[in-house]
C-alpha cells in the first residue's frame, strides 16, 4: 500500500460541512478526500515512467491533487472488513476504482460512505458498482468512456487469431522441447472466410468490425440497436436480431457487452448448446456474462473448441478456478484494457473528471454512469 | 511411414526409359514414381477429414495417382544416410516436400536422383532445395504460390499482437495459479500509433499491411521494387529504399522475405544493433535469415523485448535450439502455412501440378522456381 498524506492544514479541514448533500455540482468547497484501489506493482512500477495505473504511482495525480489541498489515499488493499479501504469509506468523498483489480461498490459500503459523492471508474466498466444502490444514495458514477476501447479490440482480434491458430499448444511445444505439427495444425484455421459475431457492436465491438474488415470474414453483430446503414455497409456486418438466432452460424463469438442483471449468467448450459459445436469464444468483456461451470464442461467436452478471454468472476481469479485448468484455454489475467497507453489516457481522463467536479463543472455527457439517480441506458 | 503401393502393372513399368531426359514437358509416358515427405499425424490424422498434408493422408492424392497407373510412396524419414527417403532417391521422378517437415534436397541427392525430373514444394519456399544444383541438373522446381500466403499474413498479425500485449507471461500466469496483472501491464501496449516495417512486401507483406490498415499504425516497407503510386496508396505503408535506414523507425519489424544467399544471416549481431532498443521481431519466413545465436542474446540484453516466429533453423527445431529458452520469446513449431485451409489449397495446387505434368502441360508460370536452368526473380 502508498498512501499520499496532504498538507496538514488540508487534513485539518477534512470532515467539516461537506456531507449535507451527497449531489456533485453543489458548492461542497474545500479540501476533498479521495481514495484510489489499484493493482500493485512492486518491483515493476520502475521499469516504465509511463506505469500510472498501479498503486505506486496512483494515476499519477497525487502530486497534483495535494497541490491544490486535496487528500489523496492510494491502496491496493480492497476487501474484507480489515482492509486500507473499509479505513476510508467513512469519510471519502471520491472513490477511484478501475475493473483490473475491481474494489466492490456495495450497497453497504455505500450506506456507511457518509461523505462520499463520486464513483470514478478509470477505465471502462462499473458493474463492481451496486449501481441501483448508487443511484438511490444520490451518488455520481462515471467511467472515463473511450479509454481502452482501442486496446481491448485490439486484444479482441489478438484472442481471435490464437484461438483459429491453436496457437497456444504450439508454443507449449516449444517450452517443453518438443516438435510435433501434427498435434497443432490438425485444428489450426485460417480466420478467413469463418464467420465472426460480435454480441455487441457498442464501441468496443465496431472497432473490433472494423479490424476484421481485412481479414474476409462473414461478420455479424447483435445489439439493442441496428446501426444506420451507412455505418453498416462501411463496417460490413449484417444485424442479427435474435441472438439465439445468431449463435448457431458463428464460428467465432466475441462478447462485448457490458454486465447488466440482464446479461449475467446469460451464456449458460442451454445457450452454449445453441452454438455451433466447435465453437471458438473471445470474452473481454465481464466473466460473469458467462456461467463459469458450464464454459469449462463445453471446453470438456469439446464443444466449445476455444474459449479465450481476460475476464474472470471473480477477480482476481482463485487459483482453483475451473477456467484455469479447462483444455483450449487461452486466458490471462485482466490485461486487455491496463496497455500503457490505456493507462495515460485513463489517467488522464480520471484528472480532467476530478478537475471538473472540483471547479463544478459538468463531465463530458457519455462518460456519466449514473447521473441524478439515473443510470445510462446500457446498464438499464 | 505410410506407404501406398501402386498395381503391379505399373510398378513393371517403372524405370524403364524415363532417365534419358531430366527436362519436364517433353514426351515421357507411363508410370512414374512420386515420392511425398510430410509430418506424422499419428493419433491426429484421425480427429479431422480434412487434415490432408499429414503422411497418413499424402496430400489425398494417393487413390487419383494409383488409378492412373503412378507409384506414390510417402514417408516422413528424411534424414540420414539409411531413412526412407534415401531409398527412392535412385528412382523417383517427383519429390514432392513441404516446408514444415522439409526434406533437405542437396546437391549430392540430386545427383543420385537420376530419374528426377521434379520437385514440388506443397506451400511456399523452396530454400530446402540447393535451387543452383536443382538447375544445373535441369530440374524443374515449382510451388503452390499463394496456397498459404493469407494463412501466414494472419499469423504474423496474431504475432505482433502477441509481442505487443505481452500475451505469453499472462497466460502462463494462469495456468500456473497466479495473478499479477502489473507484471504484464508494465510492458503492454497498444499496437495503434506504433512503427511497423516490413522486410519485404511481395504477397505476404502485402497481405499484412492490408491487414494492418485499420489498426492506424504508422507502416513501412522495404522490398527490392517500390508498389505503383496507387497501390501503394491503398495499402497506406511508405517505401523505405534502405533497410538500414528503415530499421531505426520500426516498434515492430516483420521479415517477410525469402532465404537465399542475399538474405542468410541478414539479421545479424550489428544489423540487430541497428533497431530500436526494445524492437519486436516477428519472422514466420525462415529461421536462416537470422543469426541464431545474435538473436538470443539481443533478447536476454533486452534490445529485442520480443520475438515470435514459427521458422527455424534447422527443422525439426533441436531440444537445445536456444531460441526455445530465451526471454519474451512467442515461438512455436513451423505450423502458420499449415492450416486445415491451407493444406486443402496447397494439396489442390499439387494435384494440379502433378495433373499438368503427367499431360505434358505448363504450369501457372508463377509457380515455378526453378524452370530451364533459371531460378525465379525472387531467388535470384
Amino acid at each position: 500500500m502508498a498512501m499520499r498524506r496532504a498538507a496538514q492544514q488540508a487534513i485539518q479541514a477534512l470532515g467539516s460541512s461537506v456531507s449535507q448533500s451527497r449531489r456533485l455540482h453543489q458548492a461542497t468547497p474545500g479540501s476533498k478526500k479521495i481514495v484510489g484501489v489499484f493493482y500493485k506493482a512492486g518491483e515493476y512500477s520502475e521499469k516504465n515512467p509511463n506505469f500510472v495505473g498501479c498503486v505506486e504511482r496512483g494515476l499519477g495525480i497525487g502530486d497534483w491533487l495535494e497541490s491544490q489541498g486535496h487528500q489523496y489515499i492510494v491502496t491496493d488493499d480492497k476487501e474484507g472488513p480489515h482492509c486500507e479501504l473499509e479505513k476510508h469509506i467513512p469519510d471519502m468523498h471520491v472513490l477511484i476504482t478501475t475493473p483490473f483489480h475491481p474494489a466492490y461498490v456495495t450497497a453497504e459500503r455505500i450506506k456507511k460512505a457518509k461523505n462520499l459523492q463520486l464513483l470514478l471508474t478509470a477505465g471502462i466498466g462499473s458493474d463492481h458498482i451496486d449501481l441501483k444502490a448508487a443511484a438511490d444514495a444520490g451518488l455520481t458514477v462515471a467511467e472515463v468512456t473511450g479509454s481502452n476501447v482501442v486496446s481491448v479490440a485490439e486484444d479482441e482480434l489478438m484472442r481471435i487469431l490464437i484461438l483459429v491458430r491453436n496457437f497456444v499448444p504450439g508454443h507449449q511445444q516449444v517450452i517443453r522441447g518438443e516438435w510435433d505439427v501434427a498435434a497443432i495444425s490438425y485444428r489450426s484455421y485460417d480466420l478467413e472466410g469463418k464467420t465472426v459475431g460480435t454480441i455487441g457492436a457498442g464501441r468496443i465491438g465496431k472497432l473490433l468490425l472494423q479490424r476484421l474488415k481485412p481479414f474476409n470474414c462473414n461478420l455479424l453483430y447483435h445489439d439493442r440497436l441496428k446501426m444506420d446503414a451507412e455505418l453498416e455497409q462501411q463496417i460490413g456486418a449484417k444485424f442479427e436480431e435474435d441472438l439465439d438466432a445468431m449463435l448457431p452460424k458463428c464460428d467465432v463469438i466475441v462478447i462485448n457487452m457490458p454486465l447488466t442483471e440482464k446479461t449475467k449468467g446469460l451464456f449458460n448450459k442451454e445457450r452454449i448448446a445453441k452454438c455451433k459445436k466447435g465453437v471458438l469464444i473471445v470474452n473481454n468483456a465481464r466473466g460473469a456474462i458467462m456461467d463459469t461451470q458450464a464454459v469449462a464442461d463445453a471446453c470438456a467436452s469439446g464443444h466449445i473448441a476455444g474459449y479465450s478471454g481476460d475476464v474472470w468472476n471473480p477477480q482476481p481469479a482463485p487459483k482453483d478456478h475451473p477456467w484455469r485448468y479447462m483444455p483450449n484455454q487461452a486466458m490471462t489475467p485482466h490485461i486487455s484494457g491496463t496497455t500503457i497507453d490505456g493507462q495515460l489516457r485513463y489517467a488522464a481522463g480520471t484528472k480532467d473528471m476530478l478537475d471538473r467536479y472540483f471547479k463544478g463543472e459538468d463531465f463530458p455527457p457519455q462518460n456519466y454512469i449514473v447521473k441524478e439517480g439515473k443510470l445510462a441506458s446500457q446498464y438499464q
